[in-house]
C-alpha cells in the first residue's frame, strides 16, 4: 500500500470516464464503476487499480458518483449493492449529477447517518475539460466534506465554486445555470432559423453575432454544429428533458413561473418526439426546420 | 468650403449624439438636426456644424438616420419636411433604426426614386461605444451606397459587417440579434430570480454563472445592474416591446413560431404594465421578483 488516496469513479460515461482518466493522472489510485464492463476494462488498461467496487469499498476515501440523475444516485450509493454502508466512516461521497437541491440535501443526510461525508458538487464543461481535469464543480458541503474531497477536487477540477456549508446549494446553482444554457441553445436554434427565413446564411449568422450583443457562450458553441451539419452528440438532446425538467420541478416547487424554461422544454420535448433524443442538442434547430419548411446545412431538398 | 465631407446626424439621442460626436472627431462637417433644441446647441458647441438641415440639405455627403423605429425614419426622410428630396444625386442615407427588412427595401427604393443612395445600417453597441465611434454596423446595400457611406462608417464604426448588395439584409440581421439579445436578457432575469428562490445570491450568482457554460454577453453586461439595485436606463425596458415586437412581426409574416422570443415579449409587457418603461431592461427582474415575493437588492423588505 502506498500513500495514495483511493478514489472510485461510479458512472464512466462520457464525464465520468475523464474524470476518472483525470484522478488516475494526478496519481489517485482509481476504480472504476460502470453497468457496462467495456469502460471499466478500459480504464483499468489507462492504470486504473484492479477489484471490483465491492473488495475497495472499505479501503475508499472517496468516491465520486457520475450518474444520469438522482435515481441511479440514490442507486448506486443506497440501493442493494449501495456502497455507502461499506465506506469507512470520514470517506467522502461527491455527487456530481445535476439533481434537486432536496435530493442533494437528503443525500448528505442519510451519508452522515453512515459517518460518511457528502460533497453536494455538481459538474460543468462538458467532456473534453473532464478528460482534461478542467471541469468547474458547483459545490457546497461541510468543510470536513470539502477537506475529504480536495484530491480529488485538485484531480477533475480547474475551478471549483465553494457555495456554502450545506448540501442543496451546489446543485440549486446547477440548476440555474442549466436553465441559462438550456434557453440559449433553444434562442440559438430560433434566431438561427428566423434568420435562415430571411436568406441569413448560419455561418454568416454566427460570423456577425459572435460580435454582437445576441451572443452566448452556447451560441460560440453549438452554432458550428449546425452550420458543419454534425448532429454527433457532444451533448444530447436527451440531457434537456430531464435537466429542465428538474428546473421546472424546482420552480414549480418555489412557485415560480419560469417561461422561458418552459418554452424551451417544449422545443426539446418536441425534438425528442421527432426522435432526435440520440442526436446533438443542437439538433433543437430541427424542430424550428420543420415548422418552416427550412432546408438545414448537410441536408438534400 | 474645405475639402471635408458633410454629414448631417438627425436624432440625437444617446446614439445618434455619439454618431455626431464621432463625426466631428473623424473631421466631418457635421450637422445635427433633433426634435429637441437641447442636443442641437450642445453639438454645435462641441464643433457641430451651423445652420439648419433644411439649409444644409443640398451640400451634404450623407445623413445618418439614428431615431427610435419606422415611422419616425419615413418621417424624417419623406414626410412634409422629409430630406431626401433636397439631397444631392449621389448623396447617400443610412438608416440606422431597427426596422423591418421589407421597410428598408421600401426606404431604398423611394431614395432610388430621387437619385439618393441607401444603405441599410442597423447598429449595435450601445451609447458608450457610439460615443467613441467603435459601433458595429450591420449593414447592406449597393457597392455604390457604401462607397459613398465610407467615411461615415469609418467615424461611427469599429466593424462593418457587409451582408450583401440589396437592403433589407442588415434589418434582418439586426433583428436576429434582438431576439437574441432580448431572450438573454430575460433568462438572465428568470435565472437570477430562481436562484434567489433557492437562497443563491446575485451576486453570488453572477460570479459563478459567468465562468459557466450558461453565461452570456448580456448576462454579464445586466447582471451587475440587478446586483447594485441601479435601474438608471443604459438601454429601456421600452425598447423590448418594440424590438421583440418587430421580431415577433418578422416571424408571423415568415410563418415562423418563436416561442422564445413570444415569452420574453410577455416578460416586458408585464415590465411596461408595472410602470418601468422607462427603467433600464434589467428591470424585467421585477416582474419575476413580483411573482415570486423576492426583495431584490436596494430594496426594502
Amino acid at each position: 500500500m502506498s500513500d495514495s488516496k483511493s478514489v472510485a469513479v461510479i458512472g464512466l460515461g462520457s464525464m465520468g470516464y475523464g474524470v476518472a482518466q483525470s484522478c488516475i493522472r494526478a496519481g489517485l489510485t482509481t476504480y472504476g464503476h460502470d453497468v457496462a464492463p467495456g469502460p471499466v476494462d478500459r480504464l483499468r488498461a489507462e492504470g486504473g487499480a484492479a477489484g471490483t467496487l465491492a473488495e475497495a469499498a472499505g479501503s475508499l476515501d472517496a468516491v465520486v458518483v457520475v450518474v444520469l440523475n438522482a435515481a441511479q444516485t440514490e442507486a448506486v450509493l443506497f440501493g442493494p449493492d449501495g456502497v455507502v454502508p461499506r465506506l469507512r466512516p470520514g470517506a467522502v461521497v461527491l455527487g456530481c449529477a445535476t439533481v434537486a437541491p432536496d435530493f442533494a440535501r437528503a443525500m448528505a443526510e442519510r451519508c452522515a447517518g453512515h459517518g460518511v461525508l457528502f460533497l453536494d458538487a455538481p459538474i460543468s464543461g462538458g467532456a473534453a475539460r473532464a478528460a482534461q481535469g478542467t471541469l468547474s464543480v458547483l459545490a457546497s458541503g461541510t468543510a470536513e466534506a470539502f477537506a475529504a474531497a480536495r484530491p480529488v477536487l485538485d484531480a477533475m477540477a480547474e475551478t471549483v465554486f465553494e457555495l456554502g456549508e450545506a448540501a442543496g446549494a451546489g446543485s440549486a446553482m446547477k440548476a440555474v445555470n442549466q436553465l441559462l444554457a438550456g434557453v440559449h441553445i433553444a434562442a440559438m436554434a430560433e434566431a438561427m432559423a428566423l434568420g435562415m427565413t430571411q436568406g441569413i446564411a448560419p455561418k454568416t449568422f454566427l460570423d456577425v453575432i459572435r460580435h454582437c450583443a445576441g451572443t452566448s457562450w452556447m451560441l460560440e458553441n453549438r452554432a458550428p454544429h449546425v452550420i458543419d451539419g454534425d448532429y454527433s452528440p457532444k451533448s444530447q438532446i436527451a440531457i434537456w428533458p430531464k435537466d429542465l425538467g428538474l428546473v421546472l420541478d424546482i420552480a414549480r416547487s418555489a412557485s415560480f413561473g419560469a417561461p422561458l424554461a418552459a418554452a424551451a422544454m417544449q422545443q426539446y420535448l418536441a425534438a425528442a418526439g421527432m426522435g432526435l433524443a440520440r442526436e446533438d442538442d443542437a439538433a433543437v434547430i430541427k424542430v424550428y426546420a420543420r415548422n418552416a419548411g427550412l432546408t438545414l446545412p448537410g441536408e438534400t431538398e
